[in-house]
């Protein structure tokens, strides 16, 4: 049993049914999307089906059950007694399975999770690497040529192939480029129109290395941007450099969403930032803590998350400036370290 | 409301909540990781949160509705009455949400995917243009000048890199390029590990064309094969042609399974087949049909679906052909139209 298996059999109440992806991938390093663990004290089983077997055989310290391709009713089968599960990484029809299967049933949410949002050393080493090719990436990217007349799905592929040639193994998601109007949608899909003269283009974009992620978003102007764009780009950076400032071990997370959020309200822009100002980042590219209004978490030393103010001005254009950071006591630690002032590329 | 609700509605005993995003997609065309559908007669709603807004306002013929980051409660607060709900694409925790919002409800499998199954021309015309994407993508790949030498992750890429440059938005899946002993894993990840000469190389790939997927495995041989593995390929192209064969309305897919199974088993390597034959591909990649031995399905005109067999030799290599069909009252169209014999490239 490793030390991750071990303390989470600590934490727990009941023997614990994980079928949460990323969850499996911190306990055990197993990745694959069709795969179960039932954690008991003294016993780790992984069932997954035929076409994992010979990598689910290589991990160490669990017993491996090959499956057939429906995982959870053949678990099923095998496991009896009560079994916690991950309410949140379970399907409704998933959990009729197993209850069918005669099992004794406990929802429950969020217990590796938890782990996962305090990071070790190793995980922070392998994210700051992510972050690293993440920088080049962006360094590269704003030194292309011309950006206006092309087009923000070439845009977005050329920051993707960016991404890889500099040796990251994925990217943490679809790389958003989203020009004037488009970026007024904080989650824009790029689309085939060019880009435009004197307007913003959000980039939003990460690589993965060894299995974590990366996330930085920085918005380019092309050419004199009309004063309202410029003037929210302004109010942007002053709030992430707000939110920056007041992110750091033992203040609520709330708070520091708080911070940023008043100074754009202040400026009278607080309806144009609908979002939260940030989120964990790790094996998933969302995960906790939630840095939010809504956020019950409060920050600790190695979480690490994302400070990211939007203003987004319907029919005019968008602004988001991101930076990934690693909380610490005193002033957290930014892996982003593609300039935040206004970068023109035309 | 448009001819795909109207379908729908009628299908229904109660009015459905919809969470699966492909289903969501089909039904509006709205793409977005955190929505839902509540489909009545007469009234179709879409939740989403201010991220979506502005593409949820775009679509027709639904009321948008804009929640919190977390639709399901919002949603929970506004609908009441009976509610079935799609149980394959609710998490649990999703269901508690909405039973404790005083929804009374009723699970529900596969009736959106139902519908999905069976294309209509203007699908299928998308499928066919994804899968010539991938047909000219596998030429490309076939006139590299080498493979061996090169790690599985940079062909990988570089199959990657040709679906983009040839037209694709997204590939289906991440492209799996695996050679020798890797090869034998049928889900393999691409490794940093040269291909070796004389031995398989199995490349699984697909583009993504206005949100349809495609789906083509070929395997290669990198130099003249040991026996073992050029027997192999042999019975795994006949049982590929046997599996065409048998793959045609009005037979149960299970049949098809078998067809192709058989000769695979009567040469002795029945247990170096442990998948399905095929699966259904549309908006998701793997979707209904299912074409396996568990199947209960039963293929009908206009289902688009793969033929699949592999023989994967463990700690030698593995071989996998597939194509990409769609279904009809005769013989299948075939949509892959890259070589099956045997080609090589050093």
């Amino acid at each position: 049993m490793n030390a991750r298996i071990q303390k989470l059999v600590e934490k727990l109440e009941e023997p614990l049914i994980v079928t949460g992806e990323a969850n499996i991938r911190y306990l055990t390093g197993f990745v694959s999307s069709n795969a179960s663990l039932a954690v008991e004290p003294g016993r780790v089983r992984l069932f997954t089906d035929f076409r994992y077997a010979s990598a689910a055989r290589a991990v160490e310290d669990v017993e491996f059950v090959e499956t057939r391709r429906h995982v959870i009713p053949s678990m099923a089968e095998l496991l009896s007694g009560t079994f916690a599960f991950e309410s949140e990484h379970l399907t409704y029809a998933g959990y009729e399975e197993l209850r069918d299967g005669g099992l004794e049933l406990v929802p429950r949410k969020g217990i590796v999770e938890e782990m996962r949002a305090v990071k070790d050393e190793e995980e922070i080493e392998k994210i700051r690497r992510a972050a690293e090719i993440t920088n080049r990436a962006y360094e590269r990217f704003a030194a292309e040529e011309r950006l206006v007349g092309r087009s923000e799905k070439e845009l977005a592929w050329r920051m993707t192939s960016l991404l890889h040639e500099l040796g990251a193994e994925d990217v943490s998601f679809e790389t958003i480029v989203a020009g004037g109007a488009n970026g007024a949608r904080p989650h824009a899909d790029p689309t085939d129109r060019p880009i435009e003269p004197n307007t913003t283009v959000v980039v939003d974009a990460g690589g993965v290395l060894d299995g974590y992620c990366s996330d930085c978003t920085r918005t380019f102007a092309t050419g004199e941007l009309p004063d309202e764009l410029a003037r929210a780009y302004e109010i942007c950076l002053q709030a992430q450099l707000r939110g920056l400032e007041a992110a750091r071990a033992g203040v609520e997370a709330k708070q520091t969403d708080a911070a940023a959020r008043t100074l754009i309200s202040d400026a009278g822009l607080g309806e144009k930032f609908g979002h939260g100002l940030g989120h964990g980042v790790g094996i998933d590219v969302h995960e906790a803590p939630s840095v939010a209004a809504t956020s019950e978490d409060t920050l600790v030393a190695n979480n690490v998350c994302t400070i990211e103010p939007g203003i987004y001005l319907e029919g005019i254009g968008g602004i988001r400036i991101e930076d990934l950071v690693v909380i610490t006591n005193g002033e957290p630690e930014v892996l982003s370290s593609f300039p935040k002032e206004l970068v023109t590329v035309n």
